[in-house]
């Protein structure tokens, strides 16, 4: 018999099979070709030729007893030092091996440093609207989660609500820009007020706390946007990257960690992260995946196909009349609903052949997420869908 | 600042590190070959050429997107049919994918099945001596330790006590077999007693307890022991794999769990257990790992390199006076000091530049283990420095 606990998540993961399967019952009934399924970020386009580069020469000319080996918890030394550097390169700062821990993807990431950081009751910070999965891990680690409403003009940042709702307990501020689901980006003035609050609130409080900067969509941006680095601006940041979207390779699970030098009892939480990593059952990220990932920091999937998605989506359903930011990055973007009941609109989406999820899903009842990782082919024959689906409610 | 659970898991890490370094140390001031570290379970073979061959033809010959990409969080279906049919053709079983789940090594497997089976404040029955993660694994998931006291005759199980401390709250009985620290393996007259008196416990307290095998040394036995498969014995059986230590990859943290199908409530438990993938953060077991896992499934490292070891060691130990039960399997063995206290034996034993790990890090104070996962030139050279720590106590 399963705990209380999952019983509950059962059913709720039961809810998101069952969109699964309505979906193959609709591509069973009207062609594969003819429903358009924007459900899941799943990266569409493939790695780029330096992972079977990286996989095939490694396999061949490294040590076997290395490549496949233990190594510390944080992952190779030599793998943390290139990665700190292609950062360096990227972002001007000054990290080095120390500043990097090897994980298992961005979740990974998130659940080491929550396991570290929080004692029992503490409260972390989300904006809404967010990543679902954020309530898990903060629940995993027997924190409090505490919700700040939709900035449904940018979506940034609610500022006054975040004020009002940091106390004594908040502990973590979770971030996530490029944003799923919104496609949004926090601009420069964005961070450097969120750092001013929590710099006043640490005070105030006498309390630390800390950013957790969820990253994996950092270098899916479009026109060059610029996406501030967080440690540059607050010192008790952690970010949390995977290489899942940038190369392409969600399924091997690789990313990483930073812990800036100046963050509260550095030594102390590095070693502590390290104990996580091995204690919650991680161990270390996949040594063949992390070596891989050394060599191939600098490069990307081909990542122009999701802006020339988001480009013809954009267009097109803002003519359509659909309300919507423009995303800045990730291949999400996140309209208004037509009507109040996001469930309701997304079901009504289906007569069309159109596969979309609730932003209630996100906390963000009243909008929609697509997710446009998908070949161009499928977003130009998807227009018609949404147009009619647009034309039912003016209509009305 | 870190947790306070965090705070006490980093001085204890901090132990473990002092023996790293102080071994460090000894290398340099008397030569590394001059002296034996006996502390780590590292297999010392390279992997089976299999690995790296799979490896090469997956690369080259799969479709990328398969391979780097996501799947059922329960791992790829193929995968999971290839190594349920690669258990029943050892093992006799019938099991099919719907009864594999892939997970991050065993450490993974046994994450999500106490997640998803335990209550805050369930019972998780222990035998001493035993894998301390073990309690890490546990309180993760807010259980409670409940520890049997060794069986220092066979370190089999003491089954009197163990009848004693089950009670309405013990939801789950972890065994290890064949066994780190002892290298004993159960019989399966042992295995039918535990099967009765779990049997018998649950009927008088109408509750639901499990056995969570951990079996990642199953591969590793001498004198073809046999090594009963415990779904055969008792219906509400998990085991979790690693092939770590099979294939030499303990870097790449790939694994299953077998949940067979006649296990309480076993559709609820399989969802239950892929959501807990998920949201422990491991989302699933790293792709292309699991494809190679699955080609490798039947094959083994060279293992009889542990068993020549095992044999050099064990005749040589006990005819110099330890006392010893001759390991069965794994690659450690778990002689009694010559004084009770053993980590002032361990420490003597630093003299003779053995580096050994004191048995009350497994709770079984009294006795030492050894790692014998290394090359056999330094058991060889060793020996004179076994001899010596003997006469040392034995003189007195």
């Amino acid at each position: 018999m399963i705990s209380e606990r999952m019983k509950k998540a059962v059913v709720n993961g039961s809810a998101i099979r069952a969109m699964f399967e309505e979906g193959k019952i609709m591509a069973d009934k009207y062609g594969k070709e003819n429903v358009y399924d924007f459900s899941l970020g799943n990266p569409s386009i493939v790695p780029p030729e330096s992972v079977k580069n990286a996989v095939i020469d490694i396999i061949n000319n490294e040590p076997e007893m290395l490549v496949h080996g233990y190594m510390n918890n944080c992952g190779y030394e030599d793998v943390r030092e290139s990665i700190a550097k292609s950062i360096n390169k990227k972002h001007g700062t000054c990290f080095s091996f120390k500043n990097i821990i090897m994980t298992v993807g961005a979740a990974g990431a998130m659940n080491i440093t929550l396991n570290t950081i929080l004692d029992p009751n503490d409260e972390v910070i989300v904006f809404a609207p967010y990543f679902g999965e954020y309530d898990n891990y903060i629940a995993n680690h027997q924190g409090v989660k505490v919700m700040i409403s939709p900035d449904t003009q940018r979506f940034s940042i609610n500022f006054e609500e975040f004020e009002q709702k940091i106390t004594a307990k908040t502990k973590a501020v979770i971030i996530n820009t490029p944003n799923n689901p919104t496609g949004a980006v926090y601009t420069e003035e964005d961070i450097k007020k969120l750092a001013q609050i929590l710099t006043d609130k640490e005070k105030q409080f006498g309390t630390d706390i800390y950013i957790i900067s969820d990253e994996p969509y950092r270098e899916l941006v479009f026109d060059n946007a610029s996406v501030p680095y967080i440690t540059k601006y607050y010192k008790n940041t952690f970010v949390g990257y995977s290489y899942s979207k940038t190369l392409s390779i969600p399924g091997e699970r690789i990313g990483y960690l930073v812990v800036p030098s100046e963050i509260k009892d550095f030594e102390e939480t590095l070693a502590a992260l390290s104990v996580s990593n091995r204690i919650l059952g991680f161990v270390n990220a996949p040594s063949l995946m992390q070596r891989v990932a050394a060599r191939c920091a600098d490069d990307t999937s081909d990542l122009a196909v999701y802006a020339e998605n988001k480009k013809i989506l954009y267009d097109s359903l803002t003519e359509y009349g659909y309300e919507c930011i423009e995303p800045k990055g990730t291949f999400y973007m996140f309209p208004k609903c037509f009507i109040d009941d996001d469930k309701e609109f997304c079901k009504a989406a289906k007569e069309f052949r159109l596969i979309i999820v609730p932003g209630s899903t996100f906390a963000c009842p009243g909008y929609f997420r697509i997710a446009y990782c998908t070949d161009k082919d499928t977003i130009i024959r998807s227009l018609p869908s949404f147009k009619a689906l647009a034309d039912k409610y003016k209509q009305i």
